[in-house]
Parts: C-alpha cells; sequence; structure tokens
C-alpha cells in the first residue's frame, strides 16, 4: 500500500528528518506543533518492551509516535476527537506500529471505563492550555478550539486522570504553559504527582518563559525539585542549534 | 576620618567596581557572595525618598548597601550576630548613608517589638539556605554556620515576618535555592505572598539551576507567574558578560 492511501482529504504526510516517522497531518484540524518533539525529547524512558506507555490528549498521535522511537514499550493514545484519532490511527498503521501501538477516540473523562488503574509506567500528556472562560478569544476552528482551550477537559481532570493511570513511582511528562505553573504544581499534589524535573524553554535569549516541561513522580517525595538547562528555541531568526538537531536530526 | 579607621581586626575594605559603596567584610565572619549583588539586581524598586525598604538576615548589610544605590528610600536592616551587624553599621557610616540606612542587631523573631507591621514597601531577604537537620553538615565556623543553616530562624518565620512588614501590594524580594523551590512556594502562599517574577540562575551553560531569584506580591493574585530570562554566572572560566557587569560596571 502506498502512503497516499493512507490519506483522506486535505491531509498530508509530514516527517521530521530526526525521526523515521511518517505523521498525517491537517492543517483543518490539528498539526502537531514543537510542543510536542519538544516533550517526547524531554521525556526520558526505559527501552524495555515491558513498559507501558500512555499518551493522554493525543492529538493526531504525534507524541507517542516520536516515544515508539525511543522505547519498545506498549503505547495507547487517548484523543476525544474522532478526526485526529482517526489520523493517528493511519499513522500507527503508515509506521507498521499495530503490534505495540493503539489509539483510542475516548473522552478522558471514560478513561477507566476502557483502562485498568495503576498500570502504566509513563504517562505522555500535551493537554489544552487555555481555560475555558467565557471572555477567553478561541479558534473559530471547533477542532483547534477543543486541541488548545479546556473546553472537553482540565488542568485537573488531566492530572487526576494521569495518576490513575500511573503505577506508583510511574512518571508524568507534561507540557504547559508557565503562567499557570503555580496552578500545575497544586494540581500535581493533589493527585499524588510529585514534580522532579522542571526544563524552561524560552522562545530566545533575553525573553520569558513561554513553555514549561514537567517531569512527575506518582507517590514521590515532595523535595529535591531540579531545574535542567533552559532550551531556547530561536537563536536569532533560526531555530536554535538544540531544536534543529531535534527537527532535522544531526 | 580615614578608611581604614572604620576597621577592626582581620576586617577589610572591599568595593563593586561597578557600585559606589564600600563594605566592611572580614573572612572570619562573613564576606558577602554573589547572591547578595544578584539580588540586589534582582530587585525592582521606586526611586522614591518615601518608600520604606527593609533588609531581612541583613549579614554585613551588603544587600542593604548595594540596594541604596537603586533608591533614595529609608533602609532598614536587621541582623541577628552582633559582630556582622557592628559591620554593618560602621559601613553604612563609612559611606555616609546614617541619614537613611539603619542596621539593628536583632533576632528576626523580635522584629515586630521594635518594627509597625504593614509599614514596608519592599523586604530584600537573603536567608540561611540549609535546613538545619541533625545529619546536615554545618560550617565549624559558628558564624557562616548560622549565615548558612537555618539554626536561628527558618523558612516560615523569615517569609511571615516578611509579610508582616510589607504594606499590602508590597513586594519580596528573596534570594534561595532552587531544590527547595516546592516548599518556598507553599510558604510563601501561607503567608499571602503570592511569587510573581522568578529568575533562575544556572552556573553554566548545561547544567542545572542552582540558585532562584523570586518576587512576591503581598495579598497579589495567584496567578501569572512569570520566568524571566535566565542567568548564567559563568561563561567557561570567566564570569559571565552580565556577571561582570554587576561586579566590574560597563
Amino acid at each position: 500500500m502506498k502512503d497516499s492511501e493512507f490519506l483522506k482529504k486535505n491531509e498530508r504526510i509530514d516527517q521530521l528528518y530526526s525521526q523515521n516517522i511518517k505523521i498525517i497531518q491537517s492543517p483543518d484540524v490539528f498539526s502537531f506543533s514543537l510542543d510536542a518533539v519538544l516533550l517526547a525529547a524531554f521525556a526520558q524512558m526505559k527501552k524495555s518492551s515491558k513498559i507501558k506507555i500512555m499518551d493522554l490528549c493525543a492529538g493526531n498521535g504525534a507524541i507517542g509516535l516520536f516515544a515508539s522511537q525511543k522505547t519498545q514499550g506498549l503505547i495507547d493514545q487517548i484523543e476525544i476527537q474522532s478526526k485526529l484519532a482517526d489520523m493517528g490511527n493511519r499513522s500507527i498503521k503508515l509506521n507498521h506500529l499495530e503490534q505495540r501501538m493503539k489509539m483510542y477516540n475516548l473522552d478522558v473523562a471514560d478513561t477507566f471505563k476502557e483502562f485498568e488503574k495503576d498500570t502504566y509506567d509513563y504517562v505522555l500528556c500535551n493537554p489544552p492550555y487555555f481555560k475555558n472562560q467565557v471572555e477567553s478569544k478561541k479558534n473559530p476552528n471547533a477542532y483547534l478550539a477543543v486541541a488548545r482551550h479546556e473546553i472537553k477537559t482540565n488542568l485537573n481532570q488531566v492530572l487526576a486522570i494521569s495518576s490513575g493511570l500511573l503505577k506508583m513511582n510511574g512518571k508524568l511528562f507534561l507540557v504547559h504553559r508557565p503562567d499557570r505553573f503555580l496552578e500545575i504544581l497544586e494540581t500535581l499534589k493533589q493527585n499524588r504527582l510529585a514534580p522532579k524535573r522542571i526544563r524552561l524553554v524560552y522562545p530566545r535569549q533575553h525573553s520569558e518563559a513561554n513553555m514549561v516541561l514537567i517531569e512527575a513522580i506518582k507517590d514521590g517525595r515532595p523535595d529535591g525539585i531540579r531545574f535542567v538547562d533552559p532550551l531556547y528555541t530561536y537563536s536569532g531568526k533560526e531555530y536554535s542549534d538544540e531544536v534543529k538537531r531535534l527537527l532535522y536530526g544531526n
């Protein structure tokens, strides 16, 4: 079967040169962003085929697909929007990963109708960043609005479900916005998740962070948080060397 | 009176080339560190002579002395160790700042025996960083041990006193260790202090943060935290350009 036969209307296949993975994208409904690339790179996971990974709020599945190149573990993905879940499902087949990856078109709220608690080693999550406030400007594209705003889920639900999925000492890898950092820390704590490793992402030198990568451990001790070296997205008008490496390889 | 006449045994006068301030130091009991320079630089304060500033856990008074160059406000300082308070007191005279600076040899616990609540615009604080645990290695020099370990005070006391001193919407500028960041955030919250601006300090590129500068507002809204651009102490084996500027001027 040719790659193009996997595609529906207004879809294309993208590939990062640094990754041996093809991803079905559609500008109409969702394209993965740098956030997904950075979260997958941030996640430190065992390579063993015995581990289990959940990609929550998976969108078109990019993070789980990138993660499949770092481990031989089993990867499940949950996405509420059927068009996106369908794209992710076809990307799994396109990359011949059906044996160890599966996309579920599911509301996060229904996670434990389908999955058992305390069974995952890792949860990866790139949730909607923005609060669903009446006054907040939402994307007029309903697909993008759901992906970016807390319309169908929210921070507390996402972290409660993540914690429920994880085994004791399992790890959550989360990407979010630094302006919600205090709320994230409190919500992590309420859900038995202890933040351990933080990486702040700055668009460029001499500017404020616009993204934060967080590793948290279920039932971990609430001390010894580490802020690892900052990541800069741009250097001048180009991507920084580190981002170039992640996107284009060496 | 000559500068040297202000000195006692084993003391010397240090001056940052970037600051028109002389500081009496003694390697036997206390010398200010880069932390003090960075905290004073981080503090954004009004220049008005009407503002009031408290330098808590003042040591030999370096932070208050540096702050005196950024504002015309009144500066009070509290230091529990009489030898250090005495050095700070003489540095105030050495710099002819008696009209608007005063050092108090006082236990932080006794702050409100001497000072009124809700009266300060800014509190600057470089507190002892390390918990006073039985197993923790303390400096055999008792002066340095008190300055670095929570022997005579602790984080909660320091933040409770800071909050008590501040007017509503007054600002605390704190320097501390990032491994205690979660505890700091919780203790700030318990004391009506909302963190607003964070600057992480990294010893060099590609290493973990070893210092954190925090601006918190009394009774501020608990959202919208900002992580401003990171500061690097070294570039190779030399101080970074930014630190050089702070130490040696332009």
